[in-house]
């Protein structure tokens, strides 16, 4: 990646360090409450806004949304976006737990208020971990108020580990753009690891900026820069209970974010989030490979999105990776499977660029090669569909034993 | 399962030998014609029938089809349900292979129909195997002549195992189905064993009778019998290019199926074919559970179905079943994303009986019994929407590190 890109004109992006409290404004704390078994593992983080915030949210389009789902888009509804703070744990999604779980969601977020001196619904809140197990409530509590006694700038590293459940690694980005009018930053910090589909997954991401955004605006940024990025990846094909994705603006920097600085934030929000996605697919469960599956020429951006996602999907595709078997057949079958137009006659499928099928018939000469491809840990599949001419690229991984030994052995 | 069944009145089922060539009027041969690479691996079959026979197909619903299933359809149509053989390779799909595969896949019916003397639109082609590999068209034409002039009665267990890719064991299956009006036999084989999903999948299915059917009748009950044995099906969600169900009637014995009969040829079928469905998923790459899902109280049938194949479907529910969890979160997450009405208030999950998850909590206490039902080598999972009175079952398999060996290595 290039140090410097210029985006839009007049507007440079370039990485920072720092995470999510980068941009000025936050503060946050990660410490070990005691929800995960391992002594030390970190498994509560506190994010605050030294004011108020604008915020934004995307979730799990799963109909059996866990407690933190609801209370927080509750909590976003009733502020108009308006927040000053994120409750995350790990270890525990609070999800299919009833009753008691909406009030344990909701009393994470009144201990926050509570130590911060704000409304609780100005407070939001994820977790993250094993389905249908009740949080550790009181151990939650005394995390949450050693948490808010200790929040600091500087901290986004551990914040981006203690969100991490079956993660093989962190997964944090900032940025700063330069506008013609003054920077701003922009920071993220984002964990996956299985259940990764798009629409989220069991995906927590977090992006803070310290430009200045009306709540309407910030949601729409958000919205725009989540199609390319936390929604077009996928692990396995599930969605979970439990996706969030949260977007908190402090304004400190001054930059007021209007139409015409929209695309400078829209390319901040972009610029960290998309390192971040292809990182949940990277580091999925069991994943040896990063697949990046793009289908042209095709009739619709949904054509092209539904064919892609459906080879990014397919078992078959997947194992045939992970082997590194250039097996276009079972790309062809899953392309003819995704319900949407297609002739074989006209389907071109290429991996890492080199023609495997065209007009019908392979060219089985080239196998060898694409097989060489196979080997490299990034996968490029193309395929061209020949029935219109839009496009779309959907990040998916290979399927290994790992992945099998890691969810059949998950809770024993 | 009991010897007799009392299906519909005055009419009985009870199990006989002799699979696809119990019925009379049924000859068969195979053998090995140089298509697998192992000496003397069986990979050619030719079904004939001494007279003219009624017959009915239904084909994969992918796109991407390959060309015996092409060939097949057209002859059907052309026909109009009329033949006199079918002929059958493995280890080569014969799919994605041009103009060339057409060729080969008709060469194969005037091959037989040479041999036999009928026209060769009376004669139906399947294969199954690699796709994109060309047939080796002359080693195929030897075989079906020598084939063509060794058919015999008896010979339906070495046909079952002349069809077999992957699949760990050959299926196949016959019953005498006994009316006021006499009695007829119905014989069956088949094969998976990936990419095998409702609608069909790299599954050949072949059904045999000897009652005297109307084409458009045999039809009628084929498709009826389909729906729920091999059309209820999965082991990887995977719908092939190539998944043929055929059905022949000979007429011999005499028995003029009616309106009045029709229901006991139908309970001909579905005893034939259940069997040998369930045996497809238990066959299933890697496969070491079936898995019945079985989804009740849900708005509609097609509710019922969309929600037991999307659970049977799960990876992460396919890895806990391996794994002996009983992990009944997942099996809720999946129900949640399946695309009907949800209500997790309403929903309950058992694994073997044992209540799981009701009224949105879980029964932990009872989390062990379930476990120690998940080692066995079938489990049921039955899930109760609370949203109507339609039900519907799908039979899957456990996700395996074996499932990732063998189709990581299919082709190396």
């Amino acid at each position: 990646m290039a140090d410097v890109m210029a985006v839009t004109r007049h507007t440079s992006i370039a990485p920072i360090d720092g995470g999510i409290t980068a941009p000025t404004g936050f503060r946050s704390a990660a410490l070990h409450c005691g929800i995960k078994a391992k002594a030390g593992a970190l498994d509560l983080v506190v994010l605050a806004v030294d004011t108020f915030a604008s915020v934004a949210g995307l979730f799990t389009t799963n109909l059996a949304q866990a407690a933190p789902v609801l209370v927080s888009k509750r909590h976003l509804e009733v502020t108009r976006g308006s927040g000053c703070a994120i409750v995350v744990n790990s270890g525990c999604a609070n999800a299919c737990t009833g009753e008691a779980g909406l009030a344990h969601a909701r009393r994470m977020a009144e201990e926050v208020a509570g130590a911060l001196g704000c409304e609780p619904e100005r407070v939001l809140v994820a977790s993250t971990g094993v389905i249908g197990v009740a949080l550790p409530i009181d151990r939650v509590v005394g995390g949450i108020q050693k948490a808010c006694s200790s929040l600091a700038h500087g901290k986004g590293s551990e914040a981006a580990q203690a969100i991490m459940t079956t993660d093989p690694f962190p997964k944090e980005h900032a940025v700063r753009v330069t506008t013609p009018r003054g920077s701003f930053a922009v920071g993220a910090m984002a964990k996956g690891s299985g259940m990764i589909e798009p629409n989220m997954a069991t995906m927590l991401g977090f992006i803070t900026t310290d430009a200045q955004v009306e709540p309407g605006m910030l949601q729409r940024a958000l919205t725009e820069s989540a199609r390319d990025t936390f929604n077009a990846i996928t692990v396995d094909g599930e969605c979970s209970t439990n996706d969030s994705l949260f977007a908190m603006a402090s304004g400190v920097s001054g930059v007021a974010i209007d139409e015409e600085l929209y695309p400078a934030l829209l390319d901040g929000l972009l610029s960290v989030s998309r390192p971040l996605a292809l990182g949940i697919v990277r580091g999925g469960e069991g994943a040896t490979k990063l697949i990046a599956v793009s289908v042209y020429d095709a009739r619709t951006v949904d054509d092209a999105r539904q064919v892609a996602r459906t080879i990014a999907n397919s078992p078959l595709v997947k194992t045939a990776v992970h082997g590194a078997d250039p097996n276009w057949g079972r790309i062809v079958a899953a392309a003819g499977r995704a319900g949407v137009a297609f002739d074989m006659q006209r389907v071109t499928v290429r991996i890492g660029g080199i023609l495997l099928f065209e007009n019908g018939l392979p060219h089985d000469e080239s196998a060898p090669g694409a097989a060489d491809i196979l080997k490299r840990d990034t996968v490029d599949i193309e395929v061209s569909l020949g029935t219109g001419n839009a496009s779309a690229t959907i990040w998916g991984c290979d399927l290994s034993a790992e992945y099998v030994r890691i969810n059949g052995e998950y809770r024993t």
